[in-house]
């Protein structure tokens, strides 16, 4: 992890040109998969899904559920939350165990997602892109909708606790709430806030760019990777070994999404993980390797 | 509990002339006691104060910290979190049992009325007045420093547990967040938000005033109070009894906000939390009777 965290901090000093901006997702990837890996994974999705459908019901009041249904359901698909299940699979565990964690980092990042969208006064207007969806409800029901998603995840997870957990359901909590607060999602929205030109334009320094990715996408991976090892009852080592891997696959994740698609980085972050993975050689360890594209 | 509810809703026959329109706070009402409830109360609200300067110290990211201190401190004082202490050692705990319950409703509070105020561009212009204070931070800053505030607050219960009470804390979790969530505070927003004209008036119609009250400052005692109990090792008898008291207190406040101070829908919330306050006749009550106005 130490060579991983200096090779980022190294790249400052690289010009951004020596990277190439070939902007992919995972998801092309996974068509070049075995067919039951990408199954596997494609079920840890729905999964997740059903379960927050059956969670967020559009009931009374209407002005607030149906909202929150749009919003959650709108918000871009992201791979931390099956992560979450996959490694709770990997140490041993039922998915259901970490169904309601999972559920709650979806949530945290729509949240995220809706604030991140709302047309705030001192905000430049954002670009067109076909990524922006259209907002189809004001600006003050979208605050107050992420303002409720958030102790609802919290709510979710509290409530899964059938008396016999409670503990690992507080150490998740306490992960979570680190990773979605001030040091984690959202330090990494201030740089972002910090690096936007009044045009709209974001100023790219690429040491900034790696520090964003490593507080957003790298802790995000990380966290739901040791949300799952924790619920799925996993060793510590073995949660800790989940802690690096999510890192990993999280800094590949934002790098793609960047437009870092190769380089020494990405290889390096590639084969740590790899590294670590050989620790879990014989479990089940096909849903993490679509994730790692190998 | 009933009676009051049932009371609630025959209010919106009436004209709001018939009640009175003097606004005054209990805080004035508390130089009317004996000294030692007051400085009771007050300690209470300076133990809240000194716990969550401790655990918002000015650190690096300064941009992130800077700001949360700021919003924190600088958000009215509300009589919710020190109530969750009273409620503590009405049961017989001690108050750092509650501590960081307290804290963390302080924290929801202040990030609910910092995103009451950012300035949207749906939103009118608020009216200069001097309950508003002055916006130090840009709309973007105080929105993510909002959004920081709440996992802040459920980290600071997750990690208050010391292994033995970790049923109780999840238990509190679910109170907490479903009372400042969509179904809560969130909900009496939105209400807000619907009842609000272009110029910025609000539209009042009492009975939509009372339920807002019943979400917002009924709501938030009621669950502080409950909160109060079963971290202090109350009985679930002594827990609900708290929860009405905790209502009604709330009632009493928020219709006192809106300037509704005498009348009988005020005397029957003060006397339904006197009946229920009896069943701790031979406990600590001096805190509670000051919230009281006794």
């Amino acid at each position: 992890m130490a060579a991983i965290t200096s090779h980022l901090a190294i790249l400052s000093n690289q010009h951004p040109s020596h990277l190439q901006l070939k902007p992919t997702t995972v998801r092309m990837s996974m068509t070049q998969q075995t067919r039951n890996p990408r199954l596997h994974w494609a079920s840890l999705q729905a999964d997740i899904e059903a379960h927050l459908k059956s969670s967020i019901t559009i009931k009374q009041p209407l002005e607030v559920f149906e909202p929150m249904h749009h919003l959650v359901f709108s918000a871009p698909e992201t791979t931390v939350p099956a992560l979450c299940l996959a490694a709770c699979e990997l140490v041993g565990g039922q998915r259901h165990q970490a169904i309601s964690a999972a559920s709650a980092l979806l949530l945290m990042e729509a949240a995220t997602y809706t604030h991140e969208h709302l047309p705030l006064t001192d905000r430049p207007k954002a670009k067109p892109e076909p990524a922006v969806k259209n907002h189809v409800f004001g600006p003050n029901v979208e605050l107050l909708t992420g303002d409720g998603m958030v102790p609802f995840g919290f709510e979710l997870l509290a409530r899964s606790d059938g008396g016999e957990n409670s503990e690992q359901i507080l150490r998740v909590m306490v992960e979570i709430s680190r990773v979605v607060g001030s040091t984690g999602v959202i330090d990494a929205q201030y740089r972002k806030t910090m690096d936007t030109r009044s045009d709209g334009e974001e100023v790219c320094h690429v040491e900034e760019i790696m520090r964003m990715v490593e507080k957003y996408e790298g802790e995000l991976h990380s966290c739901a990777a040791v949300c799952g090892g924790v619920l799925g009852g996993g060793s510590e080592d073995e949660i800790e070994r989940l802690r690096k891997i999510g890192f990993c696959f999280g800094m590949i994740q934002g790098m793609a999404k960047r437009g870092f698609n190769e380089g020494n980085e990405v290889n390096e972050a590639r084969n740590l993980a790899l590294q670590e993975l050989k620790f879990f050689k014989d479990k089940e360890l096909d849903a993490i390797k679509i994730l790692l594209n190998i």
